[in-house]
């Protein structure tokens, strides 16, 4: 069974071809630019060379045309035709209050879709434009939507609410919403495969460390607590957001700078976190290589994320009132062991012991805390896209 | 010696009187609704009943004459001329970073006072019109402003600076300040000396939970984290405060119910916390009574209030590696046993007992934990007059 799975954004179009007997990965690409001068599709199949193809794509219509070409080629495609592929698993960003699992896509649930847009005004389009494209391409396909926010809503009430007048809650759903929760699953259940033990019985602390970075409380299987919130602006710094800051910032800095509403979004999404603090890089591996040439500003925003990470896991900790395992997955969680050793030397309170021989290694599964840790501390790659795989072969089958 | 203490709002002038020779309160009261219909003095002396004077009072100046005449009353005085006030000690609120200990007011402190006014525009210019009114009656009288950030100078820069561009930082001074600093300071010294230990070598969670609610960690006797931040909105959900949320809820919100600066400010430290929850009180003796009742939004304020407390101690736990005590104080943290109880189950990773019958009492000094708890728990009344006339003694001895 074949599973095509497809992230759209604006002006992008992310894809893998996805044979789930054995879960191999038979091509995977990124259409970019899409409407933009300088479009281009860059395919990669599993047994062979990549290729980009540059050429005018209008929009994600003709992008995925093209998506669908690549994969058939008769010279570098990975399978004969459109028939084989049974299915389509789009990523959604935000699938608000209406959805806790994944769906099947019918008119009720792009009637959803486009009730949350509201939510995630920069997102849910361009999810939408692509599911569009698909239904116009392969009509006859069934379609899934997988959400970036369902797996968080089992969170209690006391974690979603905020302490603003709950009329906000009621007239607009201001509430927290959490992010990355494909991600967060995926690394739930094969943490849970690692320790040998059901997802039902694992208390893990799961920390996604990308460009954008959340971490989440899971207990018995279940997310009770996760950092983003409202918008996936909340929680940790990040490479260019902001993450917590004292609310009376922003009225603060709108009247001195004279900002709209979209200039502060604009600061605190793209010109904040480690970037802001730093003044140098969002990218992780140029703080630390400044740093370590005595840069500063590039030290402290290090200080300042690990920081933050490590005490969001504390104080999931004590939420969970039991930790089977700590987890690092994303860009940062995964390649970093520096960031992973600032934090994990800041948890000895919950008696969290790391080798730093073992921790010294990028991009792979592996268990990085000594026997005598109280807590296990894994890496656990991510894997979104076979999470979005899976979930579409469970509804579709 | 006798130091006067003064702690000025915009229409309030509190005051006490207290003899340093055994730190006993000679006198305590408060001036209400100055420049407004139904001026009065609340008087009590510790030697007789309570005098309240009705009648008109213009100004800071005459509230301040006021006081005076009343602790040199021939019939409920105590004290017979104003030359036995051997200094005064203000309530200053903010420092900035300018001032990181107490000080002896002159010129050029006022003037930094008034640098600060656009740090805290509605609490330092009252406390400013305060200092001028004594320097009017009382010319002689040496005074020291006693500052609520100075305790939290201290914090680590990874701690005090905001994930957004440094240059804000540079221009505005936009960094965690902190606040209560008087009273985390004070129950840090009595719980040093109730545990039998130097300061220096105590490391503490303090709870500083009134209608203004903050928690600091304590290392070595110096504060290195503390909830509130650039301003006291910051942190836990307060009793009208929102504390954090997702800094994106505020333009959002600006734009839908088309908001002002000042009235997103309003609703955010007026009409929030676990008012905006509950939709009852801010007052937890009510949302208790509530809930008890089966009130389910009271209940969920409480439970929102409780988690955040937890999560902020489980956080700065890590920080400090090794907790000696965690300590309860203010209005609520003084008298509620349900919420320290609260709190306090969900803190079993720290290895945190509290004996629940010993744990059922209000407004006195105790320790609340078990023999066997990893973590001593202590109640202990803040006392922020008295913390105010120390460091003024200190300064003008």
């Amino acid at each position: 069974m074949d599973i095509l799975v497809i992230n759209c954004g604006s002006s992008s179009l992310k894809y893998q071809l996805i044979d789930m007997n054995g879960e191999n990965v038979l091509a995977k690409g990124i259409v970019e630019r899409i409407g933009i001068d300088g479009s281009r599709i860059k395919h990669e199949p599993h047994n062979s060379e990549k290729i980009v193809i540059e050429e005018p794509i209008k929009n994600h219509k003709e992008a995925l045309k093209m998506v669908v070409d690549a994969i058939t080629n008769s010279e570098y495609g990975v399978i004969e035709s459109m028939d084989q592929i049974s299915a389509v698993g789009h990523r959604v960003v935000h699938g608000g209050e209406d959805f806790s699992k994944s769906v099947i896509i019918d008119d009720k649930v792009m009637d959803a879709l486009n009730r949350n847009i509201e939510l995630a005004p920069l997102h849910n389009p361009p999810n939408i434009i692509g599911i569009e494209a698909c239904k116009e391409i392969m009509p006859n396909v069934p379609m899934v939507a997988v959400f970036d926010t369902a797996f968080h809503q089992t969170l209690p009430e006391e974690n979603y609410i905020y302490a603003i007048p709950y009329e906000y809650y009621e007239k607009y759903k201001i509430r927290r919403y959490g992010f990355h929760g494909t991600s967060h699953k995926y690394v739930a259940i094969r943490t849970a495969e690692i320790l040998n033990k059901q997802l039902s019985d694992l208390n893990a602390i799961t920390c996604h460390l990308g460009n954008g970075a959340s971490i989440t409380a899971i207990k018995s299987g279940i997310s009770i607590d996760t950092s983003m919130g409202f918008t996936p602006l909340e929680g940790l710094a990040m490479g260019t957001r902001s993450g917590n800051i004292d609310p009376a910032i922003i009225p603060f800095l709108m009247k001195k700078e004279n900002m709209s509403f979209d200039d502060v979004n604009d600061v605190l999404n793209k010109k904040s976190g480690v970037l802001g603090v730093s003044g140098i890089s969002s990218d992780f591996r140029d703080l630390e290589d400044e740093a370590e040439k005595g840069n500063k500003r590039a030290k402290l925003a290090l200080n300042l994320f690990a920081n933050r990470v490590v005490k969001y896991i504390s104080a999931y900790a004590s939420e969970l009132g039991r930790v089977d395992a700590i987890v690092f997955t994303a860009g940062v969680g995964e390649n970093s062991p520096l960031i992973r050793e600032m934090v994990c030397e800041n948890l000895g309170i919950l008696g969290v012991k790391i080798d730093k021989n073992v921790n010294d290694f990028k991009g792979k599964e592996r268990m990085i805390s000594t026997d005598d840790s109280k807590v296990k501390v894994l890496v656990v790659p991510t894997n979104e896209e076979l999470m979005i795989a899976r979930e579409t072969v469970e509804l579709v089958k």
